[in-house]
């Protein structure tokens, strides 16, 4: 069964509720700071480091909170997703934590890493081709087959709730230590996890300014946000941050991001390893490719931090050992 | 100019003082959990994340309080320690932070990231070799001609009751969770981290097992745990695990871990190398070898996981880039 997209953006009071939901489920990320990290830039970055959150992404947090919002006659039926494997991870285990069945639907060429991890939580996963299938299609036909409801990956009330919570976090961890910043730079595939920070911080941050970081060749957002209409991207693109690679912004995420943005920034995919390795090097995270975009725009001097201060999400790091010591050579 | 030791362990109260002298200067790290580490060993494992700690390892806190022991007719001369690299990159970020000039005796075959890092905070870096000359030497001799003040590694009160703050915070954290944990995991080397986790569990959870992990041929503390008095290691002994190299015991903090340790475990280099995969893999952080001898116990079988609750202090990330890119493979 497809519940009918309830089309109405979320507000500030669903995001409280949703950190209501998640509190003691999903993990306060820490904000981590490398006084090696600021002197080599020239500013003070703070990293919210999403990597850390349990799944090793962000998106556990939209998928705990979405199926919270599921009605208790439909959520014995389970939850079907499509995701490139974040959402996969995040969806699978809030389905384990509510003891319900989950079918995600990845592409083929999803990491190997984010497959075992989706498996590991119990789904089942089933393949598709990014570039020749629709995974919109797939995913509805299961759903209807089995009874079960759809999980969107972005584009849903829910989702961008649970995921804004990340920035009322990023607020009272600026409170806490007392520190005045100028901007948060936030990784950008179709818009759900900087829509949902952009909601928070418009009500708790006013004076911040909030910014989507795309890779090069899916600069939707970016181009959506100058035009003031949504753009997609070539399908011909590619790019190694598997987790960015949404066609076009959402429908509710981009009535968001337009209103609340102040603009979109992008990197390529040898700007995203070098700030892989940098982290690695200064932070000790481990960040996959796509969760280090926002990183790479300020090494690619895209966003001049001189002398200021700027929050970046580093949203997730299920990335493959393979890939990730090519990036430390 | 050397003080002269204060023999004296440090007691709870100390800990506490150090926890108000680090407050908003050390990270409160994270508490990590993994479902996939979880149901890949038979237990639940928390992961006190000290890798993120200021500086990538624990030694920051105890450098941070040990300098603010330091009257201050005498700190403007600047401190002087001797580090195979954590400890000499705590203490020149804690001697920035007040300003005074830091000298750092090193290994000549420590990790190239810890002395580049350890410059970067403006620290003056003199060189020995590690298996013929006595660093504690040089140390005095440097101190002397300066009249600085030397900053041990672990055999020093006021370092013992700074490291201790993780014991404060991994008490508050379990706490705060409502988890009821049955032992503590602690690399340890000269035994100032694991001295001070064990004073501050003794107050606050005198039902928690602790233990110190250490390499298999630098088990000079499991030895003389065993037999009660202190033992040294083969000086012809050699291990990946840079970080918990010492000698022997040190006084002060053997005899705090000989009343309050339950046990001394040991791990190899390779399973300091797959605990250092496995971390990168389910917990999205970069341990250093030594950092993840805690974990390997539990993945060697030295400590019996099943169906109970660990906390592991993975203590330290930083390793050279080919390093841990070879643990990956």
């Amino acid at each position: 069964m497809i519940e009918s997209a309830q089309l109405a953006p979320p507000v500030f009071a669903d995001i409280a509720a949703a950190a209501q939901r998640l509190n003691g489920k999903a993990l306060m990320t820490p904000l981590l700071e490398s006084q090696l990290l600021n002197d080599r830039v020239g500013g003070r970055v703070l990293i919210k480091a999403e990597c850390l959150q349990r799944t090793g992404s962000f998106k556990f947090r939209g998928a705990f909170n979405r199926l919270s919002l599921i009605p208790e006659a439909h959520i014995a039926a389970g939850v079907v997703a499509y995701s490139s494997g974040n959402h996969a991870q995040g969806v699978a285990a809030a389905a384990r934590a509510f003891g319900v069945p989950a079918t995600i639907v990845m592409p083929n060429d999803a990491p190997t890493i984010k497959v075992a991890n989706t498996r590991a939580d119990g789904a089942e996963v089933i393949f598709y081709d990014r570039y020749t299938e629709i995974r919109e299609e797939i995913g509805a036909r299961l759903a209807d087959d089995r009874g079960a409801t759809i999980v969107k990956p972005y584009d849903d009330p829910g989702v961008i709730a649970g995921q804004g919570t990340i920035g009322l976090e990023i607020s009272q961890q600026l409170a806490e230590r007392n520190i005045q910043a100028d901007a948060v730079l936030v990784p950008c595939g179709g818009g759900g996890m900087v829509s949902g920070i952009a909601l928070a911080l418009a009500t708790r941050c006013p004076d911040l300014a909030v910014f989507a970081a795309e890779p090069a060749d899916f600069d939707d957002t970016r181009r959506s946000l100058a035009s003031g209409e949504r753009h997609s991207n070539d399908p011909n693109a590619r790019s190694i941050c598997d987790a960015l690679l949404a066609p076009t912004p959402g429908e509710i995420t981009f009535s968001i991001n337009s209103r609340l943005l102040t603009n979109g920034l992008t990197a390529s995919d040898a700007e995203a390893r070098h700030a892989m390795a940098l982290a690695f090097e200064t932070l000790k995270i481990v960040v996959e490719p796509g969760g280090a975009v926002g990183l790479a725009t300020i090494l690619n001097g895209q966003f001049d931090i001189q002398n200021r201060t700027v929050v970046v999400v580093c949203s997730g790091g299920n990335v493959d050992p393979a890939v990730f010591a090519t990036c430390l050579e």
